[in-house]
């Protein structure tokens, strides 16, 4: 007999993610990595890091390494909910990373069968983490203003527990919601009781245009907002906070106790004292100066290299540039090809939920150097142009 | 409408913990603590997370705050899988803390309905942690060398998903159970199919005798034994693993990406970079020869202060004394008196998933300095006389 035998149900729905599999084999460094959302390693704060560690040694004693509360330590949650509106320390709770907050969100609200829908294309992962709780995928439709309103409603009409989106700087596409539609795609879940979880970890990472409001800040009783410092001090720390009101912030609060107790004392310690140092301005300062720089290479390089029938746009914030071919490119097929010639992308179909669109690709200009970004691109143009041929004479 | 009426059918499963309750209200300076299982602050490590902080950030750079696998950094699965008979660095899953261990081993295999069994008394918020997944709860008796094997057969014929214990100095028992009760249970999961869930946060905490094998080293594919370095160096770093065999591994591994993406890279390194400097030895003689002393006191003054009908042991390592009164003396109904006598212990109802034992308390010999220790078990077991008097009355 094996142990296969007694796994629970929700088993079945449990998947090893396709991006890290694809991460592992095109980490060779001689690959043009256009694919992951790693920030780069020479902006995090390693020397702040250093010195934070001897002043809350000296500040906190003990007590920065033992047990601390569930939901995390006031301090730091007072930090957040100050800079958010409609917030409260109260209802602000410190979480592992912004995947366990969808991992939470899925936890409380989803059973197998439930309607779960995806502002898409969205982030792989959390399709994989909701996965797990056995819903069927609905999917809304997005363009380079966010959420279509239309689309969501027609979705909404389905009753789905929860909707996915990400507003700022979204994962895959970088498009920032207008003001316009975040208040129209709150209006909708509020009419049709559906619970927005609001994941946010671009947010700061903003290049030009003044920052919109959380949906959170919009209608929190409707809203989990999820927020990270993965991409704004580093994501090795694992450290993120979710907000929302009651009732589902009592019972989040009590699905991470279940979960893991409680978030590291000690990283939670050493990121308030960074905060409190003034620190996360002058990251964000550094670290949008060097995205900013990085997105132009690549919008240049593809506007020089990419076939005309390539669609894209530069992105006003965040890591990524979506990019459609024609209908009948498969840039799934393609990235065979692409690995033989050292460049790797992340094809679109992964983005979707339902998988039934494969002429996209996502490309993140946070690891290559801007000689990378111009070479790489050209190479992917190249392919890009044959294939399209190709399809033409077939 | 609120959002309540989207919740899951689990979501009904949460609640807060009463430990975490309990902690919270007994926290003042000026009550005696024998709750919680808390290490005592000045036994951390803090001069040598100070030291290895440079050492690290020197030796890895930016790669310390970086994404890294789901499964864990290799070199530390190694040279926990080098000290663990039967054990691969590639089924050992790096884990936040070993409740997360007990939460993804409930995500694999239970569903609603199903029965899930535990060695009782228990930890409670392993209890509450599975109550997440909806089980129908079994309690398999234990005395002093551990699960007593009848019991677990007569349970184990209602064919349980798994099976929760602490074999090492259990929480709240202390008992170390014995080979051959090891032998016998293994041999019966084997028998009956059962996944025992073997948590071992206090196996190293050891005063006397040699260690006997992990139920994971007898049978690998029939356990999932899961560690933790909260006891031996810091809670406050949330690091635990997991080891088990195939196919459970991959699952486990699968849950954990979808659960929080990855334990954190850099307290995972500051803990590989502690364990090479060979801390994790001496952190172990020093915490042991701390801790027998406590337990010494402790033991001393329930043998100075309860009244005779109290039965207990010094347990041979852990963190914890249990004791047992007269069937009728409520020990949670007693907890008020206490708190107003300024002295708080655990009552045993909780740590039964069915809560139908109330004559049981838990002492905790961490905290409390050998002053507090008497002076605390005095005013106890005068409680404990009263109580007993009272109820003879009756």
């Amino acid at each position: 007999m094996t142990l296969s035998a007694k796994f629970s149900e929700r088993a079945a729905n449990m998947q090893t993610a396709v991006i890290r599999q694809l991460l592992a084999r095109a980490s060779s460094p001689d690959i043009i990595p256009f694919t992951v959302g790693k920030p780069a390693e020479h902006l995090f704060p390693l020397e702040e890091t250093y010195r934070q560690t001897g002043h809350i040694i000296e500040k906190y004693g003990g007590s920065a390494l033992q047990y601390s509360s569930s939901v995390g330590l006031p301090e730091l949650r007072q930090w957040l909910a100050e800079r958010t509106d409609n917030a409260s320390w109260e209802t602000t709770q410190m979480i592992a990373g912004s995947q366990q907050g969808i991992d939470l969100c899925g936890k409380l609200f989803v059973d197998p069968g439930d309607f779960v829908a995806f502002a898409v294309p969205t982030y792989p992962s959390a399709i994989s983490t909701l996965k797990v709780y056995g819903p069927r995928f609905l999917q809304v439709e997005c363009d380079t203003e966010g959420v279509i309103p239309e689309s969501a409603e027609a979705i909404f009409k389905h009753s789905p527990k929860l909707m996915y989106c990400i507003p700022n700087f979204a994962n895959p596409t970088g498009v920032y919601m207008t003001l316009e539609r975040r208040r129209a795609l709150v209006a909708l879940a509020q009419r049709y009781n559906v619970a927005i979880v609001e994941d946010d970890p671009y947010g700061r990472v903003q290049f030009e245009g003044e920052p919109l409001p959380f949906l959170y800040e919009l209608a929190p009783e409707q809203v989990i907002y999820i927020g990270s410092f993965s991409k704004v001090l580093a994501p090795g720390f694992r450290l993120g906070w979710l907000m929302t009101a009651e009732p589902v912030f009592t019972k989040l609060m009590q699905a991470k106790q279940a979960a893991d107790l409680q978030t590291s004392t000690y990283i939670q310690t050493l990121v308030l004292e960074m905060l409190r140092s003034g620190l996360l301005d002058k990251q964000i300062e550094k670290l949008t100066a060097y995205y900013r720089a990085q997105r132009d290479a690549l919008i240049a390089a593809m506007e020089r290299h990419f076939p005309e029938e390539a669609v894209f746009q530069a992105p006003s914030g965040g890591m990524f540039v979506w990019c459609e071919l024609p209908e009948g490119v498969n840039t799934t097929a393609l990235l065979e090809e692409a690995l033989a010639r050292k460049v790797v992308y992340m094809p679109g179909q992964r983005f979707f939920p339902l998988e039934d669109a494969t002429n996209g690709l996502r490309l993140s200009y946070t690891m290559a150097t801007p000689e990378q970004i111009d070479e790489g691109i050209q190479r992917l143009g190249l392919l890009f142009k044959q294939a399209i041929a190709a399809e033409a004479v077939v």
